[in-house]
């Protein structure tokens, strides 16, 4: 059974990744919740101890270390063959939409850091962030058109729902914008069980990070926390 | 055949990927080079024509687009035993290595922009490049002698080294320290047919970017430039 290193569910969207790819799968593996050092004082040091870049997530095989989630999605995909679309220019989309989230976005990812619990109004969208949002619109309704949906490349959650799904949560949190099409898939993935799991930890995590909490307020005001409140 | 379509190979390390990749294995291509707006006027417009995210590297094959220079790889691997190592324990190393590059190393993208043909002299590193360099030397140690070299992961070439290519030109180009067994990395990299296919052709382009350039010495000085002067 795997093993897998994760930080705070509430916030941290690199972890979401692997985490609710192989619970929506029902690929068994245990998780340890490392969290940032804001809430415990859990430091670079101790990620250094199970994770060779110091980085989460890190999935552990016995003495194998994958780190980082495109990685350890494909790690995992060598063993469950439903981790990535059956047909071949799905799974050529899907991959490409994934390492292009993988890499980029990077708007999209500073103004709207995922923090599951909060809502935020934004004040106004940069146009930076307009861009992105144009470009992952664009991106979602391509997939959900050519291949039928509800998933971004089909039927079936694969792996680009997963490299998508700490967006779905940013969506929820800051009411980003989006097309009718997009929005329906919010709604679908939100509904999920696996989302919903993750979602409800999210919500129990008793740990604030004061730098995540500053970034989540950077744009806008909050107007709704929905997270347990600190003792 | 595959098609694929780049930027100019001076600048464009994401386009070196899959590029040399190819060419080390004896897939055969076709090679578009579209350069960057500062060279000749083409624009976003033009890239969005042939590559869905309107960015380089863009693989065709016959109707199906690739985008991002990942998503490329893993598409070759379908098709190519040896893109990855044979090895399961040195394939997870190099996809994990692989996706690490892919998403992170921030800085030294940043400070160290790719410039083939330049020889740059560093007023003197920032912390976080040091930071950058420290994690990149570390890493490449651990496969050189876990795999035995005199690849990232063993005998051969493979992907991970494909993505370290540019990493292997910004340090011939920055001078940038390292430890002495990731120097004799750099020499054998630099040594590769495909490697000096791509610098010879990277020498001889006329194209002059003028965000490219300044990047390239927002750091340092210029000592020597070995590319073809412009006419």
């Amino acid at each position: 059974m795997f093993d897998l290193y994760i930080a705070n569910k509430n916030y941290s969207s690199w972890s979401l990744r692997p985490w609710v790819l192989m619970k929506a799968l029902n690929i068994p593996f245990k998780e340890y919740v490392m969290p940032f050092e804001g809430g415990t004082g859990v430091s670079y040091a101790t990620f250094k101890r199970f994770s060779p870049s110091a980085l989460v997530p890190c999935l552990v095989d016995k003495e194998l270390a994958v780190w980082d989630s495109l990685a350890i999605i494909e790690y995992v995909a060598e063993q469950h063959s439903k981790v990535w679309p059956q047909d071949v220019a799905a799974r050529a989309w899907a991959r490409s939409a994934s390492a292009e989230m993988h890499s980029g976005f990077a708007t999209l990812r500073n103004e709207c850091p995922m923090n599951c619990g909060a809502r935020v109004a934004l004040d106004d969208l940069s146009s930076a962030l307009k861009a992105d949002m144009a470009r992952l619109d664009e991106q979602w309704q391509q997939g959900l058109s050519r291949f039928g949906g509800p998933f971004l490349a089909g039927k079936d959650f694969t792996a680009v729902d997963a490299f998508y799904a700490p967006v779905v949560f940013r969506v929820q949190t800051f009411g980003l914008p989006l097309s009718e099409a997009s929005q329906v898939y919010v709604k679908h993935m939100l509904a999920q069980p696996a989302m919903q799991a993750w979602y409800q930890d999210a919500l129990e995590e008793r740990w604030r990070e004061p730098s995540h909490e500053a970034d989540t307020l950077k744009q806008g005001t909050l107007t709704a926390d929905y997270r347990k409140a600190c003792p």
